[in-house]
């Protein structure tokens, strides 16, 4: 049986080595910290659900992705591969026992078997943020300025937050005859920044004709600034309107003579949220951080208001770090009652990838301060005992494991990059005195009181601290 | 489609409301910085891996517990049942880049399709470390007295350890002419907590006749101090090995001469490493936390060395906390060279079970001190500035997402128990004042400028704290 078996992972699968997932696990918890700073609490919900419970709403192409088997209870169970749809199920299970409005967020591993060949992974953490129980531009407000903040934060800033409105969106497709969740225009449109203008257009001209393709075209197109777009997207809306009117469904069609019939296009309360939405952030006195992009569709999910992606400014190549938005009916699988949710979810993948590039958290890495030394095994005892004594100032120490050859012990220090280490043998042990080393000087302290020693080395380390690290953020 | 879909989770599995959730991961911070104040690294592995990858070491219960299907590759795959059979895939799969010995910590979820009547769950969290790449007493005591130190940091102490060594077990076994490794006979000593003496010693003759029941039944017990527990195993040793000496493998008769035939039983090796550790503990003036309990066996597990499992001396009851031991060859499958290591897995839903009737971390949660009301939607971006500001001074604070009734507003305050309330209206904003209010008291704080709210507030927290919560624990 020896060797006979080949050490491997699944394709799209990934080891995290110690540096890397220490990176990755301090992010993690700083944006936790920051999230409970806001009244977000945890939750967990199981990896493994009934197939119907995450699939009733998945289009084709979650249904294609999705780890999906049968267990040995013959029951027909898949992998989430999302934090949303797990969140919708685990409110409808609780209703009774959450307090509304519910902040929660969710840090957790999702699955999807994914064309690895686009560089996505098969196994990646979702960190999840929402607020559920109340369609207000408060909570649209609070998630764009968690996101905002959280990337300052981390030292990820400064960054774009470009929304829009998928009401609005699907408002002109009404109008102009189409459905208002049409499945190629919303495809083609999310694709514009990867495939361009001119292919997004004659593929709109191939599916709806090219007078309705420039409406689109035009009605997607960015302007001067967000006034002007969100001026530009209300002709536009009333421009298709006035061809098409009878094709709307009776309550948008009200809606929409309320608020074009009267000039007062702000009634449009798709329209008024975006207005509030702008007007806070002026308020606030970050304009300039919100572009109206009425490209920005969100693709295939279950977005029906506000929508967002967000970028960096320093890294616009590496896409967007955060998106997100607000689903009218989260919960209307499971229960008769809608509820209104908000909420984002950050791509740590990404975000750490964009992080490593800025030179963001790469000495993260707690080092071990102090190595002791493994002289004689007979003194097992009084090596665990000092290292607990140094552990107890707040340091990070280590015992070599085997009294090995010096030599051998100083190469593991230096290969871990241990600044000290402490000697203690049987000569220290008459006296009760240990040496202590400074292993990149070289230097030696011998004969020194425990406490001696305790003094010596916080004061060196102090210096060295501040001399080589960076003065760290809180871990 | 409304409301047509059960929301209900697999058996087995378990939603994480945020209170439960909140503690866990406190915990689990509590640890891994614990851990990696003796210089353990984190790290992660898939999820889902090759079944013959985690399978290849399995018994049939295992295999029979594990989640295995065919992916749409496919592949045959599992869900990983533990953290060890990973962690050997992971050596060896990145050897090269480890500097030995290698620790490392792990916390993440494993799956078994287990029995849930016997309360036992289908997914849940696993938390172990180990130190790969030295056989040595000074990794067997490390590995004990982290978790002898982790517990009482936690607040579960005072423990007793039970601990054992498995090969002295096997040597035994050997001697009797049974097989080393008997399934049957390590599955009945397994059960002596749960079955009782005279249950397990019946069983025992059934398989392998009186004579040899009763040396077991010998070897197993206890006796009055951890001296004389060891000198009554090796006499059993030495009784069991004057019938039977022929039928030992080579080698196991060699060391057996070598210790028993010169009377100094000592230099087996085993026993020697038991010795050490006694030896060690009692230098820590830590000796009565040990029991050597030569029924300790860890079933049908891969250890070959000491083994142990920890109690907590308050809740006898629950069973052992955490359990560990060493493991031979953990990378025998996948490399020639074998690789030995010895590590501790920490149960942590019994941990938080147990904490939580010793009435530790149940105030865990971190409360929101201040809900900003909204009085005016229009002032949305105002009232997410003094949000900010207030949480600059590490305060958590979450703003009231509508503009809706003030005694609904009160209601959620109340619900969340948060203590105090900022109110701020046009009245206000034409002053720049606000009102604090005491939720606790009704006491309400008129015209205050923002600077003498934060002051205000600040103190009044204090004071509440000092009062109401106990002296925290840090986050």
């Amino acid at each position: 049986m020896e060797g006979t078996i080949k050490a491997r992972v699944l394709k799209g699968f990934r080891d995290f080595l110690p540096e890397e997932e220490l990176r990755r696990r301090r992010l993690i918890r700083l944006l936790e910290d920051y999230f409970t700073s806001h009244g977000y609490m945890p939750i967990d919900t199981p990896a493994l659900e009934y197939t119907d419970v995450l699939l009733s709403k998945g289009g084709g192409e979650t249904d294609k992705q999705t780890y999906r088997f049968t267990d040995r209870g013959g029951r027909d169970v898949a992998l989430r591969f999302d934090l949303t749809v797990p969140l919708a199920r685990f409110v409808a299970s609780h209703q009774s026992e959450l307090v509304m409005p519910f902040r929660r967020y969710h840090v957790g591993k999702v699955w999807r078997g994914e064309n690895t060949q686009r560089g996505r992974f098969r196994e990646f953490i979702q960190c999840d943020f929402d607020i559920v129980g109340s369609d207000s531009a408060g909570t649209d407000l609070e998630i764009m300025l968690i996101v905002l903040d959280g990337m300052n934060l981390i030292g990820a800033g400064p960054v774009k937050i470009r929304f829009n409105h998928r009401g609005i969106f699907n408002l002109l497709l009404n109008t102009l005859g189409l459905k208002g969740n049409n499945t190629g225009v919303l495809r083609l449109v999310d694709k514009i920044d990867k495939i361009g203008k001119e292919e997004v257009r004659s593929s709109l001209i191939e599916l709806v004709g090219e007078g309705k393709a420039d409406s689109i075209m035009d009605f997607i197109s960015l302007e001067a600034n967000n006034e002007v777009t969100l001026g530009k997207m209300l002709r536009c809306l009333e421009n298709a309107n006035q061809g098409k009117l009878t094709k709307l469904p009776k309550s948008k069609e009200t809606q929409l003579r309320l608020g074009l019939g009267r000039k007062e296009n702000d009634k449009l309360p798709a329209v008024m949220r975006v207005r509030m939405i702008l007007d806070a952030f002026d308020r606030l006195g970050i304009k300039d951080v919100l572009i109206l992009d009425p490209s920005i569709t969100r693709g295939l999910d279950y977005y029906t208001g506000i929508v967002f992606e967000v970028f960096l400014e320093r890294l616009p190549n590496i896409g967007s770090v955060c998106s997100g938005g607000r689903y009218d009916d989260l919960t209307g699988l499971f229960l008769k009652e809608s509820i209104s949710g908000v909420g984002a979810s950050i791509g740590l993948d990404r975000l750490l990838a964009g992080l490593g590039e800025l030179g963001i958290g790469k000495n993260a890495g707690r080092n071990t301060d102090l190595l002791v030394l493994m002289l004689d095994e007979s003194l097992l005892g009084d090596y665990q005992k000092f290292a607990r004594d140094f552990r107890n100032l707040g340091l990070t120490v280590e015992v070599y494991p085997e009294s090995k050859k010096l030599e051998i012990q100083f190469r593991y220090a230096q290969a871990r990059k241990i600044p000290f280490a402490l000697l203690y043998g049987f000569r220290e042990a008459k006296g009760g005195r240990v040496t202590l080393k400074d292993l990149r000087t070289r230097k030696s302290f011998e004969a020194l009181s425990i406490n001696a020693a305790k003094a010596r080395l916080i004061s060196s380390l102090g210096r060295y601290k501040r001399r080589y690290l960076k003065p760290g953020r809180k871990n």
